[in-house]
């Protein structure tokens, strides 16, 4: 096997510029722990004169990352620029046709275009690892497809998202509105400054949710629509009246075996307060695995920022420095199966459920009766009145509910003059 | 490289039972996984006429593992007698003197012979895989190998011995006293039924906990005499005081390095009740490590019984399969390094001392005085009398002092007739 490797790392952002410096300081860490020489011998990025930590080396710049494969000799390319398609795609699958491994933590990627890059990487025998696009510094890829490799798991979740998780722990913490915890999210790195959207929405830990759920059920990606939801409409007054009643509102990425039908979800729930990811908060991360023989199995860390990330994409370098040719998603990707989805509608939960109404006599039965007509039985009614805006909050838990049943209702509440928002749904998590 | 391997398991308890039906079930999994065939072609037993579930094929059955290599090919071994040396370490050193690759889940071999075997394995070019050695289903040796490779780890530490967490949680649950408690134990198959001796003192999470160590900062297994202490001596009353204080009984296995100096101990540990560490209970297993640039990363799961064990060994099987020729720790032996060891006396922490006394005037102040003799000073004193005994018990929680300090004030106790037991220590944990 060779003794020497060429390196090129496309994208000097916030990941890829904290990678470049990582991979100077640790060369000689790297050469002790391998037996192998790893030189960088190109770096790209759209914006050569952005500012940045350190000095772009002329020698080895390219403003064209499609012009390293002329001039140089790569064994291993670094994709840091993050697109689900354009250049990510295009260069990726360009290396991989000319036999060189990829690692990427590109997890939009991954998540829309991971089964034919995997294939074209098994093709050309070169490795495809991404360990870094799912839960940071986690090894959660390589555990379920090593360390668990012979168990079979029926369930995978957890908190996929740390920004979302610090605004919510953070807005819980300060009692600050959502604006204000996203802006401060904003300064401290944890939150995109320009357009934060795909973490608030749930879209990043969906695409982590996908990648996860190929790899424990030995599955194709699904392409079908989910349950897709953010926490852009949780308020200050939900994680409040949560904490009153010992529940804490956490964004969980869920992905299951039901029936033999794969269910993929991400939406706000509400957790026990004592219970273990109850208490997973700030930017933490946590993946929980259930597996059989090995029962439940915990993976918490730093889940965002560049360290915990860097710490994974040279934990995939080593993989390849140590000669470990793997199939990207664990099995050969002739041997991945399709799976059918499950029906959404038929998803149940107890609910939470916040209406803001008229403070008049008749509002609560005509919700308590709308409810019962879907057959969504009460389990706990709080109202608060608020007499001198002439108003009331009702807060009511059910009991477990389907999604149809829960949507068809709630929409009757969309056109009454004497309810002033539309009801605000959290489910409840098991 | 080739396509059919020969196992052969040495051992067939608990472990070894459970693993050979594993490997039968899942023979065609783990083709389909590696593109590689199995066939258990030899096993052996101390007593082949043990009660099992299953049948023993005598066409395959050894009394005497030693003949096994005269008669059939062997390409990888389990070792699951479970001796530190004995027959254990003559099996092992020969099979990889034979160029066998050899799997284990024997902590107390590793944990004696380690250094010397991964030599071993090393000049003849094998594998030594001791996953399932340390947290049973936890893939964490592979993580600290492989996932947080280049990772500077500076501590790791957790719950690693599940047969004395349970135990513990048990107790404080039940209210029943430790005796009662461990038969229990025994019961269900948690603690050893002859002798439980090597998980109650801390010899099991102590094994584990050098092999930790090894891994995470690439040293050579230490051989200093260090802080070793059992659960054998806590009570149900000081699992009750500690609650009323908000605090929980932990046995904690601990590695750290402390100015250049390797710390390794395993102690009873009073933890916050919010703490994560805190709420891991029953049999579960955990462990932290703290590193850079990945920061602290935890992984919970079962951490004894067959199923997690043979999950593990399964792992390190598949690890085999696939070609991935390791280092046994992670780097070559000869790049392993020796280091010395921290001086226990200087080790300091707050502690719990529960003293039972004569309720008379001035044995309290006797106490302090003494206490203060050795600079211990005082941060809480909970005084209880028990009138009808004529008894006190004195529950003191001191400011930080050092390992020295205690050791000397403490035997200063042991022949007053006023004092009726000798103090319990309980560290109180950072």
């Amino acid at each position: 096997m060779k003794k020497k490797f060429n390196l090129a790392i496309i994208g000097l952002g916030q990941i890829g510029g904290y990678l470049y410096n990582e991979l100077r300081l640790k060369k000689k860490e790297i050469e002790k722990k391998t037996g192998k020489k790893i030189e960088i011998v190109a770096i790209s990025a759209k914006n050569k004169n952005k500012k940045r930590k350190f000095k772009i080396n002329n020698k080895i710049f390219y403003s064209n990352p499609l012009k390293i494969f002329k001039e140089k000799k790569i064994d291993i390319l670094f994709e840091s620029i993050g697109l689900s398609d354009g250049m990510s795609k295009k260069i990726v699958e360009l290396a991989l046709k000319k036999k060189i491994s990829v690692i990427t933590p590109n997890k939009a990627l991954i998540a829309k275009h991971g089964d034919k890059l995997s294939e074209l990487a098994e093709k050309n025998k070169v490795n495809l690892e991404f360990e870094a696009s799912v839960a940071g510094g986690i090894p959660i890829l390589r555990t379920i497809k090593e360390g668990l490799a012979t168990n079979k798991i029926n369930k995978i979740y957890g908190i996929l998202n740390g920004t979302t998780n610090y605004i919510l722990s953070e807005m819980e913490n300060t009692n600050e509105t959502f604006d204000k915890v996203l802006k401060k999210a904003q300064r401290l790195g944890y939150a995109e400054p320009g357009n934060p959207k795909l973490d608030l929405n749930g879209f990043d830990a969906f695409a982590k949710i996908k990648i996860l759920s190929a790899l424990a059920f030995n599955t194709k990606i699904s392409k079908s629509k989910c349950l897709m939801e953010g926490i852009e409409n949780i308020q200050l007054e939900d994680i409040r009246i949560a904490s009153q009643l010992g529940l804490r509102v956490k964004l969980l990425g869920i992905s299951e075996i039901i029936k033999g039908h794969l269910f993929e979800t991400v939406h706000p729930c509400l957790v026990g307060k004592n219970t273990y990811i109850g208490n997973v908060n700030g930017v933490m991360n946590a993946v929980i695995t259930e597996g059989k023989p090995v029962g439940e199995s915990i993976l918490q860390g730093e889940g965002a920022g560049p360290g915990p990330t860097s710490s994974s994409l040279l934990s995939d370098l080593l993989s390849i420095l140590r000669g470990n040719t793997k199939y990207p998603f664990g099995i050969s990707s002739t041997k991945r199966k399709n799976i059918k989805s499950f029906n959404n509608n038929n998803y149940t939960n107890s609910l939470y459920l916040r209406f803001v109404v008229k403070d008049k006599q008749g509002v609560l039965s005509l919700i308590t009766n709308r409810l019962s007509k879907y057959k969504i039985s009460v389990k706990r009614i709080i109202q608060t009145p608020d007499k001198k805006n002439k108003k009331a909050t009702i807060v009511i838990i059910t009991h477990k509910t389907s999604e149809i049943n829960a949507r068809n209702c709630l929409s009757l509440f969309s056109k009454n003059k004497d309810i002033f928002k539309f009801p605000t749904l959290i489910r409840l998590y098991n």
